[in-house]
């Protein structure tokens, strides 16, 4: 498999992107392109020991930066991550992933890939983090004002992923709302429900933000906004509760001494704690971005793969991983297909 | 001040409801006037030492349920939430509270107190838990589907919530969306941002969940919907987080051995954290949506409180007292007179 990694997508650049595509290499073996401006990328390259494994350049002169609008996407015609997109459109690769700006990925995609046919809008599909099992969210961020034929088309698009890469056969659907009734919800979600009704699909409802969490449907569907909010809300509360904890306890003179009097109890912890370090680190890893890489462009044509600008090396691998999960899962494959089906017959695109 | 409480709002009634009546009528000394079937009130009541507290007991015969359809509104004209309502309206007393189902409190506020000239739709306005300072989120689900005027009319009664109750000076009002630039978000929020920025409101901008979540504004806007799930988004990853935390702690049996092993050191600890007891406690407060009381329905013509159905005593008593704070700080006045100024000269309402 080969996967072209952008080399100038995260904050960070080039550090995480092409030390998270060294260690995609290594993990996995598969063949990673590092596209940026080669010189640059091939001194960020000579840090890292790369004897036996399978890592290419190709050079990309132009950079899109984190604030700029997509006009410069179609201005910049060898940024990387145009470079990147036509190599998948060309068979060149089967996959791009960039920590890049969103909307320039997402623009680029639309531009040099195309929607596939029957599909109008592309859906950015993420692992939803707090949930006992696997949830997928979609979309979380593509299309920021949906109507429901798009909403249906997220849900066949999520099912495909699931049942492909999860291996979940006619996963659960949920619809997210404000209340779990048929006619709670805005106006897009009653109708969507509706729609999602007669669909044909494993639709379990409306699904309130702590069904999500309890993992009362497989596959979450809802519209760019309130989606990608959803997610913000979501990192953003776990974030405070360990700010303010720590802040709390660590804060006024009291909880000072407080402190030096818990000492020799957590030194008489400490065998217990140790025996406690899996169970920690799997609570810590449940919420920490860079287990899950990023997010499945769906909808357009190739495989696309969007990581957190904020990516460590880690995150960018991860990444990868999400990359060559749909690759051969074939996700691509089943959502033509059945795009295809749901274009009637004759019907013009939009 | 008088309160009209409805004694049949809440999941447990006439439980909390009752209790949280006569607490409330201690701590601030206000009469209360309870509705609800008048046996049922009563005897409820009879378990409580009322003496030298004003509470009175007026008889509404019916009662609507949770899950009732709000034509149930209409029908029921003699339900405690009818009851209450027409007794804000006719001046007998200064606000309603109930913890009953929200969308048939709304229906009757509206029918039976009527709107606010000038103001389009209601919003319910809730104090976002998770922030460093008071934050005022509005829509919280009142109006699901809002157009940009909606918002900008929530804003000012938002603001003149938080000048009035809270006393701070030109509040800072941040709109959510998925990103800081203006040209981020659903149609709503853009052309809503354009209405912002030219209100003469002190308006900071876009605000995602995490400046949200940093007080980065005293009021909050957003539609209905978003603001729902974004509240709901919120009670659920604290909630997931200590589910998650206490089973990861006390699952597996070698866990059952670290805890054991804990003891000691947990002992010895004790000094330690019965200092830390009022930090610990300011957490937990923080999350306690019992502390918060309810959600103040904003737009219509009285002073009207709804409290969560799962209320306890405790957030009965704290939705009067929220009650009552709005009406001594003379916030429908204020709302009256800033929507009245908003109506151009001659405009018909809507």
């Amino acid at each position: 498999m080969r996967i072209v990694l952008d080399a100038m997508g995260s904050d960070g650049r080039p550090v995480p992107d092409v030390a998270g595509g060294v260690m995609a290499a290594r993990e996995w073996g598969d063949e990673i392109i590092l596209v940026g401006p080669e010189e640059v990328v091939r001194a960020e390259l000579a840090k890292h020991d790369t004897a036996g494994l399978s890592i290419t350049v190709v050079h990309a002169p132009e950079v899109i930066d984190m604030h700029e609008h997509t006009d410069a996407v179609k201005r910049k015609r060898d940024a990387s991550i145009r470079v990147g997109m036509r190599m998948v459109r060309d068979g060149q690769a089967d996959a791009f992933v960039s920590a890049g700006n969103t909307a320039a990925v997402l623009a680029s995609a639309i531009f040099d890939l195309g929607r596939i046919r029957g599909i109008k809008r592309p859906a950015l599909a993420t692992i939803y983090p707090v949930a006992p099992n696997p949830v997928l969210l979609l979309d979380n961020g593509a299309t920021a004002d949906c109507k429901p034929e798009y909403l249906l088309q997220f849900a066949r698009m999520g099912v495909a992923y699931v049942e492909r890469v999860w291996g979940i056969p006619t996963p659960r659907v949920g619809l997210v709302s404000n209340g779990e009734e048929p006619d709670k919800g805005n106006m897009l979600v009653r109708d969507t429900y509706a729609l999602l009704a007669r669909s044909g699909l494993n639709f379990v409802g409306n699904v309130e933000p702590k069904e999500v969490t309890r993992g009362a449907a497989d596959v979450v569907l809802t519209d760019g906004f309130t989606g990608n909010v959803m997610l913000k809300t979501t990192e953003a509360i776990a974030s405070f509760l360990f700010r303010f904890l720590r802040r709390e306890l660590t804060g006024g003179p009291l909880n000072k001494v407080a402190l030096v009097l818990l000492l020799p109890g957590l030194v008489a912890m400490l065998p217990g704690l140790a025996l406690l370090v899996p169970s920690l680190r799997r609570v810590a890893k449940r919420l920490d971005y860079a287990e899950y890489g990023g997010a499945l462009l769906m909808g357009v044509d190739g495989v696309v793969v969007i990581g957190h600008g904020r990516s460590s090396a880690k995150a960018v691998k991860n990444a990868v991983g999400q990359a060559r999960r749909a690759v051969m899962g074939n996700v691509l494959e089943a959502v033509r297909a059945g795009a295809a089906q749901a274009v009637p017959e004759g019907e013009d695109e939009e």
